[in-house]
């Protein structure tokens, strides 16, 4: 099942809007057939292992990391084919919580008379597909939020001059979080003053399925010109129902009018309509309001945080806005999940405790 | 070498105001003797590793980890007992800078044909001496910078609450930094708020020498009753010249006058003061604004940076008052030592870069 979750793991920047899997197909302590899934649209983990294992898939255990599919999707069911290769046991990482498998897999494999066990290493299958669950389970993608700042909390110098705070590693690091969510979430604030790309930039040789970009911009501010209007990628502009705009520089993105909560757009309204489009991990790159309405609201399942080894001293911006607190008890509590040296910057890793 | 470190890594929080040595009498490979330096006035690490070789000390390698003295101090000069024991050659990892010494020890060994080497883990050895160095060198204390901070580098909230930030593993470790210090220093505002101790707890059977406790209470106005006023431990309280107090509530420490600098009083006077009076390595525990003019001022040899996993948010009070930036290129920049979990917090270590 180790390796079986290796594989999976490189479908980590292509698999989108489906989950990461991967499969090993076992005769004793031998390899007769490995894969994984790649791309949607293509053949599943199961298939490209059962095609290695060949008529060796007889009799010999399966190892995948999710419930295999029962249903005829773009691609017919990974059940069927385990049946019809005769394979004896099946063993299952985490269930498919997707309503057309959500356990009918599992029920094919054993009308079939193949022995089935589950729950093997499935902490660390569900920690793959984290977003795949998320989205499945609490119609809300996982939220993974990326901050940088200097040792005292600061994102940026008073006049606004942030470039760079972290070095080279820390950045190429971010890009490969990017490159695994589904879509990119920023606001029209952070637009405005960095004009980002918002794009994925990974070595030439390494694939990945480019985030959508989501835009909140409430009253549709976004300068023309900026380059998240580019078309270059599928970009989302979420604003209030009321807001409209007179030219046509918003003529390359999708304008969806989202309902407004206490302060700016209802963010769980904006989470619902993610989730509703095959959005599994969401990557947040935005300034202390967004990124404290996110926290404040309790909407955000890990915090990404980038220190660099400076200060900046305690007129240069903050890391979040939050509401006053007047009582410990009331802290936003985290629980330190990782921390990785990345050149001069420390990387922590935290979510919700 | 590596040995003799250890050993002198015994004396940690009780040399105070000698440096930490140790030593190893070997004959080939084997050990003969070995000691550490534990108090001031007792003998030093040689006398103990010589006592321990006895007659094995003859035509043996002694390896020190700072250049014997050659003058008589409290003890006589350990130079004269190398030659007396008749060791055929000493490794020296670091000189000692201390002017009676500073080169006369290997002289005297050289002179009576002893084969001195110098400068194995010279590095290493100056690290475990950083303040002795600091002390006779720059004629100031090491200085260590102990702050405790949310992931969002707030210290406390508005109303200023902090208990507590972290949690027991990253207190318990503060009090070890405490433990190996001359001196812990803190300002009048944060006795005023906190009322502390400034003292050291640590596990019964761990001796320590207690650091002094120095105050910067500019104006006197450290209140009536305070802990830091109450004479357990040597305590000096430093103020402007114009300040007096009409009660007896200083009788039991002892009152400086220091020139003021810009803000406050001269820091830099403050550091000459405690050098002179023996400091090596001196703890810092205060708010942002003494903090904020140590590092200001570039008087800041380490930053001891406890991270705790929550967030207070921006109206939360700040880490380090420091003058406004208007230049990446002005910020302070660190480099990072080393970082350390302690239970659900991570200890960053940093020094200028």
């Amino acid at each position: 099942m180790t390796q079986a979750l290796q594989l999976a793991g490189r479908g980590l920047y292509t698999t989108q809007p489906n989950p990461r899997v991967g499969c090993v197909i076992a005769q004793g302590e031998a390899v007769a057939g490995s894969g994984f899934h790649q791309r949607a649209g293509e053949p599943h983990a199961e298939v490209f292992a059962l095609r290695e294992a060949g008529e060796r898939a007889r009799g010999a255990t399966a190892y995948v990391t999710l419930e295999p599919c029962a249903h005829h999707g773009r691609t017919p069911p990974c059940a069927d084919a385990l049946v019809a290769a005769g394979v004896a046991r099946v063993v299952i990482a985490s269930d498919d919580p997707f309503p057309q498998v959500n356990g009918r897999g599992i029920d094919k494999l054993r009308a079939a008379g193949i022995q089935v066990d589950t729950g093997l290493m499935s902490e660390a299958a569900r920690e793959l597909n984290m977003g795949f669950f998320s989205r499945l389970e609490r119609h809300r993608p996982f939220v993974r939020v990326k901050l940088a700042m200097s040792l005292d909390g600061r994102t940026a110098l008073a006049n606004g001059e942030s470039k760079w705070i972290t070095g080279e590693a820390a950045r190429a690091d971010v890009q490969r979080w990017r490159a695994r969510s589904s879509a990119i979430l920023s606001g029209s604030g952070t637009v405005r003053a960095d004009n980002p790309r918002l794009t994925v930039r990974l070595p030439d040789e390494e694939a990945f399925t480019p985030p959508w970009r989501v835009l909140l911009d409430r009253q549709l501010r976004t300068p023309a010109g900026s380059h998240v209007l580019d078309g270059s990628v599928p970009t989302l502009l979420l604003h209030e129902p009321s807001a409209s705009c007179a030219d046509d520089r918003f003529g390359r993105v999708e304008r969806i009018a989202i309902a407004t909560g206490q302060e700016g757009l209802d963010l769980a309204a904006v989470l619902a309509l993610l989730a509703g489009r095959g959005c599994n991990e969401l990557h947040v790159e935005a300034g202390p309001t967004l990124c404290g309405a996110l926290f404040a609201a309790g909407l955000v399942d890990e915090l990404l945080l980038y220190v660099a080894p400076l200060l900046l001293g305690d007129s240069a911006r903050p890391l979040l806005h939050l509401p006053n607190l007047t009582d410990m008890a009331t802290r936003w509590q985290l629980q330190l999940i990782d921390q990785r040296v990345l050149g001069p910057d420390i990387r922590l890793r935290l979510r919700p405790g």
